[in-house]
């Protein structure tokens, strides 16, 4: 760097809510990715990739305004004065995409895609959420069969078990809207008059997790003062209704093991207990309201909760048949629940919805032991192609928050370091021998082993001290002392790790230390061979 | 799909000059960007990613006018007023990361880095001009070193025979913008009074794959008219300048071979002759203009034309310590070429510049076969971070054109067929046992084939229409007959592509088909064994 003029340019930093990402995350995301897609495409499923931008008016929802065209997406004009905007999910792309696709006649239904990408959010970025961020999503286009969404969870399921995490660290969560629907309806909640209390039931149910029991209650009653004192205001349900959703939550909910304490977790085998040895347990413990249903169960006291209802009966058929079909694939209790407290937004799906749940306990900003808790999610929504052709074609899909999910891996994996990817460096050591060290570090690179040559014109110990955060297994040195050696040129291999365990050693393991030296002599033509021994050292 | 309504909504289609991509092509381009990527690793470089969004200033460049902002990038205002711009390439970023880093004094140099991901232009659209396409970049900052440069050509030339494309139909072709500077201030085209001329020279230079000499020399002279009329006026050089110019572009032209006829390619033998073997060659032929240069002969020739202006013999002296560094590697001038005409951007490079050129002959537009031509390029520029900081930061890159390079890759390859990759279909022959459908894919899945359920409603003919279309291997079709057979269920498998080999077979191989039936019965527990070997089958 050479200083030639006060800086009087523009400022170096990036947009609030948006981020770089380091080298580690990116390598550990790309493994993650590349895992997913396998299991996406085993079960059959194309990849497709649409642009970052759209027609904002095909993509819907969110249509701009003249005012402030930027509401919820990034939107700019084109200079035909059309408008267009960076996606902010990438189903509405899909949406696109098999309406120009029908029309044009060159899509076959039904239709598996996966797609992975950024997509945008012009939002206030906050703690976790960001601007951009990628999604990696499979939807089946043009089937109402059950079965499609049957085998999105048994998707979802395979690919959180390819990703290294265990059986019973996740949980597939499904539900159902239609029952929700139906239960409403039978409480008098059906018809648009009203539209604002049911929304307001869903929100309260959403919020099972975060609130409880007596949360719930208050918000399906009266309206519930949070600890801020902030009142939200209840649906204002008379008692005997308010008992109806709880049963259907409660029952439904995987964390009623223990009343409304979510943060003792069930164990995998708990899940799977039948609603019979479950009350036979809570007999045994003495302790009200501990239910585990099994999936089926819980389906037909469902039944009981929607009777009368046609909604809620298709609802509840749609879930038995799911269950059937998943069981019958060997997909149980473990893999995945029917649980009422999957909303997953509150307008868009019309069916089964379904969310991926991480089991495993983390540590909360208030200090709480918590369950890690969603990565993804997603359900049946019809009306999306709808808009575009006139015609309603079913789809249904899942969509999971990829830095999320990368986010839980970090977590479960927390204790296994990640191996060493650095480079082997080979220092300079004479500044008019580049060509010799530019040899070298390409004679390692040609065996597939990561190299490179120091570039800067530091000294030896600056050199060393690169090499480390480099994060370089070992260093390369040739001086002249060991070109000139009287048996012919030689280089000195210098193995950072063995050198930094013997530092780290207390008793003096001299012989140890002798059979693993951290430095040492070979010759120039051996290189290559004797840098793969000490990386073949650290591979264990 | 229910007709509902007749269309009212948006028009389901893609702004002009943006793609939806194809199964085939993401699959093919990710495995080019794997091969890409362990490549650039192996040189050391690190992966980073920035958004897609920044600071418009911080971009640079193309700033926004307050009529129309999106000269160019696509831009539009934050809710503070502040411009933002989707990145129209990955160097801009780059240069705000670094000088970001180096800042907040988190950044060690020499930095080598690499990127891929989409980037966006506010252009026009034409044929193959496209407003998203994606970039793959690799660059070393905070070092001035030659062997920074010659690392990065080694890199280009390693990734192009990673990928498959053999020596002799890639070459990296060289250059140095100081040469170029230099052969201009020798006559007299030196200073800010003529800007203009040399803008004027180096377009002709870079023109002269498309115009050959001729054009070239017009350009230089009086101007040129196209075929078309059109007129472009030239650099107004006297013929003793013009014979300068055109020496140090014919010298050291590739294509020099016959004369300017660009469209009979040298061989890969043919690059390496020495100058005088050429000589040698050409009076034997007894055709003129044919010499073929070594790039250190080259070189040489070169200096003689640069004589007396300083910036020009340091131009030599570059290329000649690149040639020696890539030489003492094992990198000759089968991989990499000193070449005059590598322009690249007229006012960004300020050193070396490099051209990833495939050989390959295809046929373009007008009908002539010439030669594929640049998959990407990049040089030396030091100006990108100086804007931020204040200081100087040399460094160097190169940047792959991932479409054009995937154009590439489909041309050297056309011969050979994509091996299928379509799934296992399982055939839904009675619409009540879904659920054994359904675990007849899970299983096949479970053992990692890929395959599907027919999720539609068709009969029978039409789901095998469909496995066709889906490139299926085999279907897998139980009926009742199968089920119910006396030794316990079986199911068929059915080999469409043995189906398809066996229904183009002309005489009648009967005892061949029997080896190989292109349907037959297995018990439904074998089902993943036989489903594996009809895959074997089609593996050679």
């Amino acid at each position: 760097m050479t200083k030639s003029n006060k800086n009087s340019g523009p400022e170096a930093r990036l947009p609030k809510g948006f981020l770089d990402t380091s080298p580690d995350d990116i390598r550990a995301t790309n493994r993650m990715l590349a895992t997913i897609r396998q299991v996406f495409e085993r079960y059959g499923f194309e990849p497709l990739e649409t642009p970052a931008i759209e027609y904002t008016d095909a993509l819907g929802k969110f249509l701009p305004d003249l005012d402030r065209p930027n509401e919820g997406v990034f939107s700019f004009q084109d200079e035909d004065e059309q408008w267009l905007s960076l996606r902010y999910d990438l189903t509405a792309p899909l949406a696109r995409y098999v309406a120009e696709g029908l029309k044009a006649q060159k899509l076959a239904l039904p239709f598996r895609r996966y797609a992975v990408g950024p997509v945008w959010r012009n939002e206030k970025p906050g703690p976790g959420r960001f601007r951009q961020f990628t999604q990696f999503d499979a939807d089946t286009v043009g089937t109402d069969n059950i079965a499609a969404d049957a085998e999105i969870c048994m998707l979802a399921a395979d690919t959180m078990e390819a990703l290294g995490i265990k059986r019973g660290d996740y949980v597939i969560k499904v539900n159902n809207r239609k029952v929700l629907d139906g239960v409403m309806e039978t409480i008098g909640l059906a018809g648009d008059s009203n539209a604002g209390r049911r929304l307001t039931v869903l929100r309260a149910i959403d919020k099972f997790d975060r609130i409880g029991e007596g949360g719930v209650r208050a918000l399906l009653g009266k309206g519930r003062k949070d600890e801020s004192g902030d009142f939200t205001p209840g649906a204002q349900l008379p008692e005997s209704h308010i008992e109806v959703i709880v049963a259907l939550v409660l029952k439904g909910h995987g964390a009623t093991w223990r009343g409304t304490n979510l943060h003792s977790m069930p164990t995998a085998d708990e899940w799977t207990r039948t609603a019979a040895e479950m009350e036979e347990m809570t007999k045994q413990k003495g302790e009200p309201g501990t239910y585990f249903y099994s999936n089926r169960d819980l389906v037909l006291e469902w039944s009981e909760l929607v009777k009368g209802s046609e909604t809620g009966g298709q609802g509840v058929h749609e879930l038995l048949e799911m269950q059937t079909l998943m069981q019958s694939a060997g997909y149980g209790s473990k893999r995945f629940r029917i649980s009422a407290d999957v909303i997953r937004g509150l307008e868009y799906y019309t069916g089964p919805v379904f969310e991926a749940e991480i089991t495993i306990p983390v540590v909360n900003e208030d200090g709480q032991t918590v369950r890690f808790g969603s990565v993804g999610g997603g359900g049946r929504y019809d009306g999306l192609v709808e808009r575009f052709l006139g015609t309603k074609v079913p789809a249904t899909g899942f969509s999971i928050g990829v830095s999320r999910l990368q986010a839980a891996l970090a977590a479960i994996n927390k204790d296994k370091p990640a191996a060493s990817e650095g480079p082997v460096v080979v220092l300079v050591m004479e500044k008019d021998r580049l060509a010799d060290y530019q040899k070298m570090a390409q004679s390692l690179r040609a065996a597939g082993i990561r190299a490179e040559m120091y570039l800067g014109t530091a000294g030896m110990k600056a050199q060393m001290k690169y090499a480390d955060k480099r994060g370089a297994p070992c260093v390369v040195i040739q001086g002249g002392d060991e070109r000139n050696s009287p048996g012919g040129p030689m280089v000195q291999i210098k193995d950072l790790i063995e050198g930094a365990k013997a530092a780290a050693t207390i008793k003096d393991s001299k012989e140890w230390r002798e059979g693993r030296p951290a430095q040492f002599s070979v010759k120039e033509d051996e290189l290559v061979a004797k840098v793969r021994e000490v990386l073949a050292r650290h591979k264990d």
